[in-house]
């Protein structure tokens, strides 16, 4: 049986992803497709930001499910919308965050995330302690520095992050890197190896091919989100949005 | 000086809140004023719901603040979007499961919430848990019964939360009680005389009465959320929405 | 109606307050009132002194309850005698530690405590992790300077608190500061204006004026502590204490 | 070395014990010495009795460091005045609820207190939390039966708490029994047997025993709290109270 | 790239698993291969048991690796010498017990262990708080039929289990239930099916095929547990076992 | 009633331990004896070590309730066999390290370790969990010496393990230090006057000494861990090692 792993990126920005970016996690039975916000910011980079990116991401999510797809990733390590989306739909539907924190708990027994922005500590913070991984969190390290004079550089980010991932590594004994943004998406093996160059042999996740293949992993075991904890929510009237009907 | 404290109801459905059950709060110095949502659900019992309320509510606590309000309330126990609106304006922004959660543990030591949907639970439990307050949190009781069968008859309704409250002090050892819908208004003094009846001497909070109270005590000492917490998003394009620009 | 908030100093040092120093908190409906203790120490900087403070708070207590008082505030930020207190009367009875922990909890997700001396570390952990807000406690910080060098100089003592509560902000992630010590009663604002200046904006929590106001809102709320938890105590003999018959 | 272990009894009431209640815990290099108050209480059972019992407790224990004590115990299952006499006086200071719930913890992984009044439960919650020993608490039972019907008749009270305990054993699944009164020295082997005949084998732990074999346990290894944490009080006026100079 | 994962039974019984037990996991580039122990016990059922399992479970380990698997899983709900094998080995190890306790937090919120024998229970639960997972562990609930009455008739050991399952999701409020035994293979859907059958939609996770999937997800990702944490152990001689030599 | 308690050293390297070494333990009715492995590492620093002495230790635990001990203590920080002894026999088994954590507990509010090898850390950190300590563990802090360089200059041993505590002490506000290795038997008093000539008087636990004392205190009390808990393992066949039979 080939899974449909189906991505939601919860932006309104063309071009920030390709489909191709998923491509390495395909195989003969796995197959991954995407689509983008027509409602909502641009990035996601606050609790606001996150807020206005929910309501469509909802409507992508029961799209998906109507169109055949197997699970759903929401590419935004803020796990927006995760448990209304589990509402909405019955087949999996996971987040970035709360996979790789996990993940990293298991690998690491601790673990930090490194990110671009400060201001998103604690945001991070209540994600986590939400997920029951208050104990295993170690600590949160940003580069502070402006990500447009960055970005189109990935090898300077990737050695700010690898230098804030060292050090939270030695002051915080993190075990785990998760990387703080779904944008940074290849650079965990750079970072790996800059840390292991150190003597420093600690995973660094990159939550997006983690989470598509978790997501094919939960299809393959027939497992998803128990309905018990997240029903389908009891019908109403809503007004302004052009959501599909969910009680037809 | 007299505060201002706006309340948001983040539904559209008029008619459920009129600006006489805030009377009972207003003092010399304190105004209450209200509003509705224009976009958003016609109740909110679910997290699905809660998403579709918030873009709404934001835009509600912007224009609230702007129209010279000293304080915004969000008048739904779920708290919806009480961290986006903090983001968004610099007057206290108060959520009344926050609130009462915080004050019950205050008077009680370990409190409960007693509700009308037992679907409501996982959702609460993760409010709470997000608040810091687990250690504090006693127990969770429905009374699951259809509310359309009994919202039109506050006796009956009050005369079944008496008897979950009860329970949930016998076998939880709660010290206090939140009442889990603030469209409960005007039944905890009933659901307490029950309660002490028995011999069980226990507050009983109506949230909102003592949230427009507290978000007053707020604005006396000079008080709001913190703006490193909760730091202003930043500037950025956003599609669907009808947002007053924040950044002008 | 007209609420009656009883302030007790629990030390025997009189000139310490002033009625003045709660001047204003008061409202058209809201007076404050106060008393000494004429048992216990001249101060309170130890778990030995908040002992001997206890027993003649105690009194205090219930001789405001028995005088018309609405609400009790215990004006030391130990909360000394706080759940004993509550034992003896019905009135609600509030420490500002108690109080300001949780309005910190709720404005700033984490807190720190700044205050004089090294030495209460432990015992103000003590208290945190007995209000259940371990999970929400950020951190401590003393300006270790004697006080008697300090006391005297009001700005030079809201400069080395601002320092300490800076740090605690940049390295601890506090996102609020309670100022650990009823005596610095006037200095939050402008340790609040030091920290925004270097672009904190952080709340800065005097507890006094905040625990008064809100007595206060338990009072208009109708709401006072679990007499379900703090029982009146059984009656029995006790030696040397002239206190209030509990049960005449 | 012979270790002195000095007990206070912190109530006034002569009779409750006697010095043989320790013989069994005497040995070649072991003595008991022991004391009452002569301020405080008839007996403890809230924290009103419990405050009223600490100023003179502290005395005692002084007196006792002075006299030559190698050690102190609180003869209480609220553990009255501990920090404060850690303060004051440098020989290691016990309390048996400290001691007992530690080593519970260490036998049985989860522990209960099993005792007369249900109205001690929230007050035993607090101090385990504070002994940072929440997560090892299983929970707490409580006879109900008024205790003057039932304390001269040892058989019957024996019985009835060994009900209570089997009922803690199988439902919160504790592991150890921590009798929660000092007054039920000589119980502990009977309740014991009760629940070995049932097929469930938990020790129960009579605290005071136990306590005075551990603080001649802290004497022979050298070890006592620590003053970094404890440290003597600040040198202060005190009125009211004919406390030892402790700054002589 | 193919992926091999080697699962070690941790026992010495021959009979009890058969290499196509793990035929559904296979897919064309994920390979399954299988050692049972020489030296160790004929069940796990205890502490005892597990210690004895651990040394020849390391062995296997340290094979397997040489022998080219890409990750190991230890077929048992104890996990057995986890962390020992990832110190003596690089690529990932993964045990059932860590993995379904992270999958069934992340797909139900809190999860429930349902297994046989009662006396796992303080086993599970160490286990579980090492893990960081308490907060998200609703309960255990265990049949305690004799298992040699029942492993012969799987339709009556699911329908045990299914009845305990249903008891602790209404209970403990468990979203999620982990099936404690490996032995269970092959059940969970039955139990699943009869708990939806009641109106639970809850997940049942079967610990073997979601444990080796989930090793091959991370061999796809290139991740394995941090060697920071797991370091490999210092040379030095061991008497009594056949140990492949780690520091050749 | 002369206690026997008895010492087993998990590790095959004859000298490490005399049994001069317990001599200032014992008491006119306080015996100690000792045993090594003949299965198992030269010492222990890694889960590797440890697993492979545990079996071995099961069979010395088993062999000394046998031959009449009173209680055992096992030799090592990391409380190798410690459930799985409790398991095979009755009288009380004691680990040093969790004796250690405990009284540190009691005795200073907060410890950490101090040891040689940062490579411990997790160890340690699980351990310290699962023995439902973690808030009261400030810290870790390791010499990160060459132990070859260093154990034969216990000096330079002790001056090192100071310079660690203190600043475990002062930056982690440990109130008691465990010292880490089992190794540094009499190094505690040195540390422990070093701290106080910086005036940090701060108890330092030998845990070796403790735990013998401890085990009597146990002893005399009629005291061992709970059956219930660690029951006596199921019968079943054992390939590969000498046990003695625990069901004959």
């Amino acid at each position: 049986m080939k899974s449909v792993i189906h991505v939601i990126t919860p932006i309104v920005t063309a071009g920030f992803r390709s489909i191709n970016d998923f491509e390495p996690c395909c195989r003969s039975d796995l197959e991954v497709t995407h689509s983008l916000l027509e409602i909502g910011p641009a990035s996601i980079e606050s609790e606001f930001d996150e807020a206005l990116s929910v309501p469509d991401t909802i409507r992508r999510a029961i799209e998906a499910e109507r169109a055949g797809a197997h699970a759903i990733v929401i590419d935004c390590m803020g796990d927006p919308g995760l448990s209304a989306c589990r509402e909405a739909v019955s087949i999996p539907v996971l987040g970035p965050c709360q996979t790789a924190a996990h993940v990293a708990t298991m690998l690491g027994h601790k673990f930090s995330f490194v990110t671009v922005l400060d201001r998103l500590r604690p945001m991070i913070d209540h994600i986590v302690s939400g997920y029951g991984l208050s104990s295993s969190y170690a600590g949160f390290a940003a580069i502070n520095i402006p990500v447009l004079e960055i970005l189109h550089d990935m090898d300077k980010l990737g050695s700010a992050l690898a230098v804030k991932a060292r050090q939270t590594v030695v002051e915080d004994h993190a075990g785990a890197i998760v990387l703080g943004c779904t944008g940074f998406l290849g650079l965990a093996e750079k970072i790996e190896k800059a840390l292991a160059a150190d003597g420093l042999h600690v995973p660094v996740i990159d939550a997006i091919p983690l989470t598509i293949r978790m997501a094919d992993t939960l299809v393959k075991c027939g497992l998803s989100h128990s309905k018990h904890i997240y029903p389908l929510p009891g019908k109403k009237a809503i007004a302004g949005y052009s959501m599909p009907d969910l009680w037809g």
